[in-house]
């Protein structure tokens, strides 16, 4: 998951590395862009085909044009250290989860950010610099040493647009911005040098991460038709390189007109492993005793049961959501099917009820043999072993 | 998946391997086992703690003894040339599904067989010869030319056992014995040699199975408390190596009490891939279009979708049920999200209804990104994207 950075170019283009095939590099121009306010040509009501249309009240239908997904313009841009393979996911789907706050699934259509280019984003996260006015992380001050160099802060932008049925078309009417920014800076003095690490202190990444918002969101106000959409903000700070979950969405902001963000509020969020590591105090002594009790009685049924770590979720100190990782060796797909069902039997009884639960059972290589799952809405579990025929 | 079989060794025990890691050889004893008829302590009725429980009518609950799932007294045990991965699942998920049939998830309990030891499973599986008496396989004619060999004919043997609960125990009620034959036997003349191959005709085949499986029979009815336990064949004959499917089921017998086989019948299965390789004849013309119109449309939709295969199951002509496997790479949650809802409304529009259905969206390395699935007995499609917190 580690990617090369010479410490003095700092954006890339690619594919998120979860997701495994590296981007093509083609666009990666960012350095030497200085014209980067190139904007989306729009039309209101837009004109596009259709929706992807939805089988669950839990997603949004979203945007198809001529028949094909509408990609996000800024798809596979991000700093080249993302730093945590859980910060891809989480920052992701964390911002989806906010997104469902503020537009409602039956009444919004999702469509991934057309407004901010690849070559805008590009542009934004590299350093300011002559060649880069528009870059938003701080100026390279040729320091190299961790406590005096800049370090790069702001590491991900991410756009969700949402529309509105209109006529033929669909208007826009909001979008949610996403920053990310970095809690350790990760960078390396030479190629294949060791890795050192620059940290952020929390008052300073979240004074940083204000300040960038209020500049892209008057770039945005400038923009094609995006004068008076209600912009909504969502600040996320990545967790360290080693954290076995991502890090946390720190602040919100709205911005219903003009170009200063307001109603600015913390937002208390907190990723912890179970069973806790180092002796790390858990959020909830409750939650992490129901685990504890799910693990020892699933660990006691099974031979040879080698995992069982649970990611749980904190939102105000509340547990929101957990994903129960277990690997095993199976020996066949009866025992797969019994142990599932067993799974299934004791999250019921005692793991926390009415929050999103999912148990994914692998093999010791990683390969999905079978998941449990249930949503708040459901009214049990459901279960299902991968087969093939 | 290939495992180096030296053409005079025959049966190892391992893992099954696409559970991956492999079996420790600790029982490899067989061909030196002249004793094989080792049998299991057995009381009835039983005396066990309790089962899994189960949170759907569509699975069976199991046997748990001292608060551990009662694994399998063969577990782990199979010939080493197992031809290809998806018959190691096929076989013993398509077993599952006779069982299915037979004995109701309502009345009986599962037990994975505990009356074929590793020991006699281990004897049985092995070329019979002057060191063991019990081998089902032919002796080895010392010939290692293609057509004048002895092929190994028998690949596996699976039990799966029936009990109702009586009084403070469980009675055993019934086994389904699944056996499996090979349509071609790999081996190699040397170490590391190149893999040559023996195929063993259809009739060839199932004559041989017919007399293995009484010869199994006989051997189970002097077994303690299995004189009078009524007895379900099915036979199963492995695909080919490089065969994207797993071969089919092509027999099954009874025998309520004795030891010959009875009721004999041709099992008519067929596994497919659509779309179809090297122009085979799809089974049926319609479900291979009605395919074909379900990938043409998700491929459109979504920019570099790698791969749309579909494995087929069909029972005597009839479509039972279809896995389809989607490969591509994504660049976030909402991607996958969107694609996720698109693929089942195509799925709703075009698959055939009525027959379990499952769609695995992958990553290009084979991590399980989302799913879609519905079972006969759904309303409607059940959409899962894999998350991370």
């Amino acid at each position: 998951m580690k990617f090369y950075k010479k410490s003095k170019t700092k954006v890339i283009i690619r594919g998120a590395a979860f997701l495994i095939l590296p981007f093509i590099l083609t666009a990666c121009t960012g350095k030497r862009s200085t014209q980067s306010q190139q904007i989306t040509s729009k039309t209101t009501p837009r004109k596009v085909d259709t929706t992807t249309g939805t089988v669950s009240s839990n997603y949004y239908e979203s945007m198809i044009e001529g028949g094909k997904y509408k990609v996000s313009q800024q798809r596979g841009v991000s700093i080249s250290n993302t730093n945590n393979m859980n910060d891809l996911m989480a920052f992701d789907s964390g911002l989806l989860n906010y997104d469902h706050k503020i537009f409602s699934t039956d009444k919004y259509i999702f469509q991934e950010g057309q407004n901010l280019t690849k070559r805008m984003v590009t542009s934004w996260l590299n350093r300011k610099s002559k060649d880069n006015p528009e870059g938003l992380n701080l100026e390279d001050n040729q320091s190299t040493d961790p406590n005096k160099r800049n370090p790069l802060v702001l590491q991900q932008i991410l756009e969700h647009d949402f529309l509105v049925k209109k006529g033929t078309g669909y208007n826009l009417e909001g979008i949610v911005l996403g920053l990310s920014i970095n809690s350790i800076d990760y960078y390396q003095k030479e190629q294949y040098g060791a890795t050192l690490k620059t940290p952020i202190k929390d008052e300073a990444g979240e004074k940083y991460a204000r300040e960038a918002a209020d500049k892209i969101l008057s770039r945005m106000r400038k923009m094609d038709g995006l004068k008076n959409i209600p912009i909504y903000l969502y600040v996320y700070r990545e967790g360290p390189q080693d954290s076995l979950v991502g890090g946390e969405f720190i602040l919100s902001a709205k911005a219903k007109t003009g170009d200063k963000f307001t109603e600015w509020t913390q937002i208390n969020e907190k990723n912890m492993i179970y069973p806790t590591i180092n002796n790390e105090k858990p959020v909830n002594q409750k939650d992490a005793d129901d685990f504890n009790n799910f693990k020892n009685n699933v660990q006691n049924f099974f031979p040879n049961l080698a995992g069982v770590v649970a990611q749980s979720h904190y939102e105000g100190g509340t547990l929101k959501g957990m994903t129960i990782k277990i690997t095993t060796q199976f020996y066949s797909i009866s025992e797969i099917t019994s142990f599932t069902q067993y799974c299934a039997n004791q999250a019921n009884q005692y793991l926390p009820k009415e929050i999103p639960l999912e148990i994914d059972i692998q093999s010791a290589s990683g390969t999905m043999l079978a998941f449990i799952a249930r949503n708040p809405t459901d009214t049990g579990f459901y279960t299902h072993v991968f087969s093939s025929y």
